[in-house]
Formats: structure tokens, sequence, C-alpha cells
């Protein structure tokens, strides 16, 4: 059975799920993205994906063709139709195809919307058992990176050198500093317990799930700097983790092929990790 | 009568020229691509084309499908199958579709090839005659601009800005010191007739044209220096232009709405456009 996409308005089968080679989302890489978690059949943290997906959009000036309240709709109707228990819908608005390809865009541009389901396991997922390895890389993408562009070759070029090193993922450097994982948000925590995270600026994305744990890890009491870290901070600390939408919390055991807290997962990573999942399932709609 | 574009082997009506959803150019801008201008239904400079596409794709790691030769032969067949007298030739390589989204991918996945042309006034362009005006505009791109690839939304943002300023391009500012234009390289003469430009490095594109006006700016003995230069440098050079594959020579007359050159087209751009158009249709294929 093909999944079922949606595409414009309208519900298709995955191989019919095509667009137009002169999408400026093909094109120019003029789009941009969120993902949000499915859990027990209901929506994670999906009003917050909703509100960056807004102001992505807006500081692009790509107009959104749908409400919020119609873009949930469309989520629920691709749960449903594809029996979606756990995992993930993807969500990708470019700024519309004109005919040709042009720098320039008309103002009344019809933008292009489509989202689809992944089937995943993300609760029992293993990595959440062993933790994953990553390598520092160096940070070469745009200064804009709190914008959710699909301008991922970067991402793609870093998780693949990750690969080729035997490692699962990518912690990113620039002038010394991490600034956040392929595709997550990066943490460490301290010898003396502090849990270390970037602060929000263009530098880095502004993490949905990166805003809940930091509610969470307040409620429990830890003590939280928001501050720059060296990798060499990162290869001392007595834990690591990242954040994402899908992984929710996934511990690191090795940077570098460093061994980080004995190398296995640490403590508060687990955690929050267990929290983040209880909250977010009394929270799911 | 609908354009006929090249897709994967098959020559179709634009229509129904549609990509996967899943194609890793529409989710990552993970593609390369290449534009090779068109004079009296010949291709311009193309085996420099060629050369950058091979390269753009070995620093990615994507399949190139075809040869060198059976690319050439497809573009002919565009220029014939739709009268292509002058304008361009588009041409996109990504690294395919997997069926799903993944960061990752396998080794022996199929790239996507599309190709198309654009019909347009090349060397009767108004632009030669009154030049261009250019805003100044910060350079923040990722590193690796060297690489052709389909990661262009900062251009976008940058050409939408200069156009709500009024002017037809921007100038990327990086640390104090142009690196180039929007979609092509720049260029001022000194008040003393020496032609400057920026350096080849990762900083920029390494453009064809660019290649070969140096080739010629050398044959017609100006001094040339290929060395950083600011802004305020520009404001007070004697000209200005910009080179790329579908402009060749632009005069650019005022910068940041500052007059270059007493606010006309310099002698130097001019002629440089003059001898690179009678030399490229000699050498024309």
């Amino acid at each position: 059975m093909q999944r079922i996409v949606y595409l414009n308005g309208e519900y298709i089968e995955e191989s019919a799920a095509k667009v137009s080679a002169f999408d400026r989302g093909f094109l120019f890489a003029d789009a941009v993205y969120e993902v949000t978690a499915v859990l027990d059949g209901k929506l994670i943290d999906n009003p917050g994906h909703l509100a960056r997906l807004e102001r992505s959009s807006k500081e692009l000036g790509i107009k959104l063709p749908v409400t919020g309240e119609e873009l949930t709709q469309i989520q629920r109707t691709l749960i449903e139709k594809n029996g979606l228990v756990e995992g993930g819908i993807y969500l990708q608005l470019t700024r519309g195809a004109e005919g040709d390809r042009d720098f320039s865009y008309s103002e009344d541009i019809e933008p292009t919307l489509v989202l689809f389901t992944q089937s995943r396991n993300l609760i029992e997922s293993p990595k959440t058992k062993t933790g994953i390895k990553v390598i520092s890389f160096a940070d070469i993408r745009w200064r804009r990176r709190d914008i959710k562009t699909t301008s991922l070759l970067p991402a793609c070029m870093a998780k693949h050198a990750a690969h080729e090193a035997g490692a699962e993922d990518v912690w990113l450097i620039e002038d010394g500093y991490v600034t956040e994982g392929g595709s997550s948000n990066a943490y460490i925590v301290t010898n003396e317990g502090t849990l270390v995270t970037r602060p929000l600026s263009n530098d880095i994305l502004h993490g949905i799930t990166r805003a809940s744990l930091m509610k969470l890890a307040a409620e429990l009491d830890l003590t939280i700097e928001e501050r720059f870290f060296t990798i060499d901070e990162a290869y001392a600390a007595k834990e690591a983790f990242i954040s994402s939408a899908t992984t929710f919390v996934w511990p690191v055991v090795a940077i570098d092929d460093k061994p980080i807290g004995g190398g296995k997962p640490g403590e508060i990573a687990l955690k929050l990790r267990d929290i983040y999942i209880k909250t977010a399932l009394e929270l799911a709609e």
C-alpha cells in the first residue's frame, strides 16, 4: 500500500507526489520546513512547530496558503489515512513555481505545500540505550540558521562525513565553539551537574524540543547555563546529548572517539528524555 | 507551443517536467547546476561549464549519469527542438530520490538530471546601454561558494532586497570586502586604469566568463590585480562591472546610489564585453 501524501490541496499516492521542475524549492532552495513527531497517533509539540513555520515563512516573505488550524487538520487527516501510530509528519512550504527560472518572482506567486508521514520507532529507538557517537565538524553554513529552510546541503555533507567516520552525527564548530548538531541542538552536563547549551541567536535553530526541555530542566531544579562552550569542554563533560523533534533526547556517548561519561548514556539525559516523552504524551493533540 | 524539457533521458513538454517531492534537490538542495549561454543557436564557453559541473558534482560525490559528450548532445537537441537562437540552457543535477526523506543516502542512488532552454536577448540587452544599479548587501552565504549548488536562497533574498531598493542586483560584502555579485563576479577599474577583481578561493564562484575575460584583459595589456577590494574603493572607482554566463559583461553605473564613472557605462567594461562576445561567437559550438 502506498503512503498518502498531501500536495497543494490534494491527498495522493506517494508515487504521484511530484512537483514542477520549475518550483523554486527545487531550483533555489527557496522553501521552509517543519517536522512534527507523532506518538500514539497524536501530534507532539505541534503548536510550537506551526509557530516556527509561520516565523520562518514570514522571514522569507513566503505566504502560508492555509491557516494553522487547517494545517493541523491536514496533519490529522494524513495520520488517519496512513494509519500512523508513531513517527513524524514532514511539512514543506516553497515559494512556488512560475513556469520558468528567474531569481525574481511576482507578488502573487502561489506557494507549494507538501506534507507526508514517516513511520518510525521513536520511543523504543535503540539509540536511546546505546547513545550515539558524534564527530566535530566545521560549521560552514549560512548566517541565518534560525530560519528553518531546505538549504540543507551542508548538513548532508556533514552527516555523510560522520557516517564515513563510523559516527551517527556531527557537532558543528564555529570560532572554536559548538553551535549545534547536524539536525539537533547540542548540550553538555558539566562535572558539577550544570546543564550547558548555546543561547539562541541567528547561529542556531530555535529548537521546539529545546524550548520544552529547558522548561522541564528548570522544573527539575537543574542549574542551567545558556552560554557558548568549546569542544574541549564537551570532551571533559560528565554527559552530552542532543535534542530534536523526532529524537526527543539522544545521549551522546563519544565525541571524536573520546568517550563521554564513561561511554554510557548520561543520567540527566535519560531523565529529561523520560519526562519529555511523558509530558509530551499528556499534551499531545 | 510548450517548451521541450529534458528529464532523466526523456524529452517532454514543460508542463510534464515534474520531479518527485522526495527528490533530494527539493528536500535538501542536494544538487548542482550550470547555465550555458546560447548565441546564434550555438553553445558559448560550454567546455568550461561542463568542467565546472564535473568539479561541483565530484566535490559532493554526486554521480554524473551521462558523459560530457552526451550532455552536449542533449543541449544541442534542446536547442533544435525549441528553435533556440539566443538565450541559455539551464542544467541541474541532483543526488536523486529514494522514496523517503533521510539525510543519509545509499551508494547506488540514481541522480536526477534536468535541462531546459530559456530564450533571452543577450547581445541586445538594454542593461548594456544603461548599465545596472547595485546595492551593497551582507554576504551571509555558506563557506563553499566555489561549488555551484542550488542552495540559492541567500541570493534570492539579496536580489529581492535590491529590487525593493530600486536596484538590479547586489554586491556582497564580507569582512568589509566585496566578494561578488548576487549571481556574478564583480570588478572595478581604478582611476589609474587597473582592473581589480577578487582572487579565486572558496569565497566566490570560479566564473567561466571571468576566466575568459581575464585572458582577454591580459591580451589587451590591461593591468590586472586579483586582490580584495572594499566597497569604498568601488565607490571611488572609474568603472565597475559584473560578468556571468548570460550577462557576459554588464556595466555597473551606481553602487548604493553613488554614481560610478559619472553614472555611465565604462569604456573598459564595454570593450571587454564586445571582445568577449566576438571571441565567444568564433569559438561557439
